[in-house]
């Protein structure tokens, strides 16, 4: 079976390798290249298993599926009050966690790897490569150990010791570049170039966001909320965003389902920023789309260090336009703040997943809507360091 | 509602408070004095949501439920050989991992204090106390930080840093006491006698295991097994142990299941101990019953630091008894050699939790045979420290 061809949704050429759409990127405008949505009808929404491979019809490539237990995450009711001690989903509206910490490297990431990876096996590939702050970095390295492939990670030496142990605990080859991002994406961009090594993860600029058959991983995002909300209506999903990467994979996953007929709406989807790297704040901020899509900021240091990108991706644009959302950028010390009130009711997430959370918590309405942030990443990994704890 | 009333399965005499059974322990061995089993006849376990909440008729404390998604932990496939790529459950024999760490705080604790947390409430507590060297504090302290209670956490200054800095994170009062496990037990006793706090762990001798309540929430790891094997046999299930909670928690389950119909026959049940503390295994060495329940060994430092009893709690015995189970010792060695094994494929696990693996892998003995081991907790929590680097 051939890869699921890739097409650019913004302007409909179809594309081959993981650089995006070039046609759009010579227009000053990052686009990530889909393999085509995904035909849900006829299964049953609340016999779901959960996880990328949970629907392996969702997915564009075949398998044999690469997994370590990934999805199925809880979705834990917050207090918006002290006293609440919180019901089971589907008795109430609110605002909700989606803990992608539990996921098995602790983050959001196994998702996309472990699809990522099949489909590097699937491409026949014997190495993985990804440049990465951290998390993609420490999942690319688990799922090639799972599927015995070599893993190299390009990163720097602002990636937090813990990350980095972690990288190296499951074999990974990790490459410190100095300088930045950019020097980072740079090296891997020639690794794979010289070597034809499998990248699991962006690197060209402008960045068109990750590997998109790896993103497909994100859309279990989407399938596994709508099963859990059981048919009541999820009104708005907030989501940590950078690339987009899973902004774009959770609103391709709500699509699948409205067009299966499994849900009746797609909600609304809101970009999380820190104030420090907010690009698609400063998008929305613009008047036309043509000029929303060019937007270009400065990005500096936040204690959200997995977030920051400098232009918004297209998909995500996309995503936000489809959905009525919007884009909101917070400032560290909310962040922070936003930690030690996740860490006061029980839940230690990183600074980035907090972003998300410090905006649902502006956006819960009333007691009847239903607000979802999604937490990316455990706390756990940055215990007992500066990071951690200010992060709880 | 009155909480459900306590009987000690070995002498059978009514119990209160959480000591064990005052009878057994003149007689020189520690009991815990569980409720009654709960009847899950007429349940659908292919519909049973997982976690110790999902199945609020088998606990023995009303509600409301204390939760932070716990439960629901992934199963997964273990390579006995390089090649191979795991399939889905249901779909062969082989070593299965069901990996503890997914839980909200990295460990199975938070099953135990998820139930736990909901009786001190119930009770009318506004404090909750534990005596833990880490994983069963940081879980006490997170569920204690959901329901709004205060929370007292004995420890030694054995435990490490990153396990000290989760249980600060949750707003927990950590007391750390000089000398050994018996002076924190005492200085936990003192408390409980002193102030009234409800106690969420074991601190009496001869231990007789944790809060009998709490302890019900770890029958929803065999009640999950169950479900995820969807009627086929699991022939092996292997437990770290060492006060035997999770032992003799997931034996209940078991027989629950059983009783009800919903499985044809228990697993037999296999504890794995630390060869430096290793209660169990000496005692099934032991001819007769009466002897095997008043064993003491001499316990001595180990890599698995969660581990670590003089005595076999009766109730581990009794688990082992009743399903034909065994003990089994593994050096410390062996044990961060698994830790390795794993760490190769993906998936990073505190030393505690490997020792259960490394038995497992031999007990693994053809294609058809299921042997699960419980992988209690995180790798996550010890990264870029000496455990960490071992640990994988
Ligand atoms: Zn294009
Ligand atoms: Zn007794």
């Amino acid at each position: 079976m051939p890869p699921a061809p890739l097409r650019c949704p913004r302007c409909g050429r179809a594309a081959d390798g993981f650089t995006g759409c070039a046609s759009c990127a010579r227009d000053g405008v990052g686009v990530n290249t889909p393999p085509p949505l995904a035909d849900l009808s006829g299964l049953d929404l609340a016999a779901y298993p959960g996880g990328p491979w949970g629907w392996p019809t969702a997915l564009p490539v075949p398998g044999p599926p690469v997994t370590l237990g990934e999805g199925n995450t809880p979705v834990v009711r917050l207090r918006t009050t002290a006293a609440t001690v919180a019901p089971p989903p589907a008795q109430g509206g609110g605002l909700w966690l989606k803990y992608e910490g539990a996921n098995p490297t602790g983050s959001h990431k196994d998702r996309a790897m472990s699809v990522g990876v099949a489909a590097a096996l699937a491409a026949g590939a014997d190495t993985v490569v990804a440049a990465s702050s951290g998390n993609a970095g420490a999942a690319a390295a688990a799922y090639a150990a799972r599927a015995g492939l070599r893993c190299v990670v390009f990163t720097t030496d602002a990636v937090p010791p813990q990350l980095q142990a972690q990288i190296d605990a499951f074999g990974a080859e990790r490459r410190v570049r100095g300088g930045g991002t950019a020097e980072r994406n740079a090296a891997m961009a020639e690794a794979v170039a010289l070597h034809g090594w499998y990248p699991l993860t962006s690197f060209s600029t402008p960045s068109p966001g990750g590997n998109p058959y790896a993103n497909e991983g994100y859309k279990s995002v989407a399938h596994e909320l709508a099963r859990d909300f059981a048919g009541r209506r999820i009104d708005t999903v907030v989501v940590p965003t950078s690339r987009a990467d899973l902004l774009a994979g959770i609103a391709r996953g709500f699509r699948e389902l409205r067009e299966a007929g499994l849900i009746a709406e797609v909600p609304r989807l809101v970009a999380a920023e820190p104030a420090a790297a907010a690009p698609f704040t400063a998008a929305l901020r613009a008047s036309d789309r043509a000029e929303q899509e060019r937007t270009r900021v400065d990005s500096g240091p936040t204690v959200a260090f997995s977030l920051g990108e400098q232009r918004p991706c297209w998909q995500g644009l996309d995503a936000l336009w489809r959905t009525g959302g919007t884009a909101v950028a917070v400032d560290d010390e909310v962040t922070m703040a936003e930690c030690r009130w996740l860490a006061a009711e029980g839940l230690l997430l990183e600074p980035s997943s907090a972003v998300a959370v410090a905006v649902a918590r502006t956006l819960a309405t009333g007691p009847d809507a239903v607000v979802v942030a999604i937490g990316t990443a455990t706390g756990m990994k940055a215990l007992g360091t500066a990071s951690g704890r200010d992060g709880g």
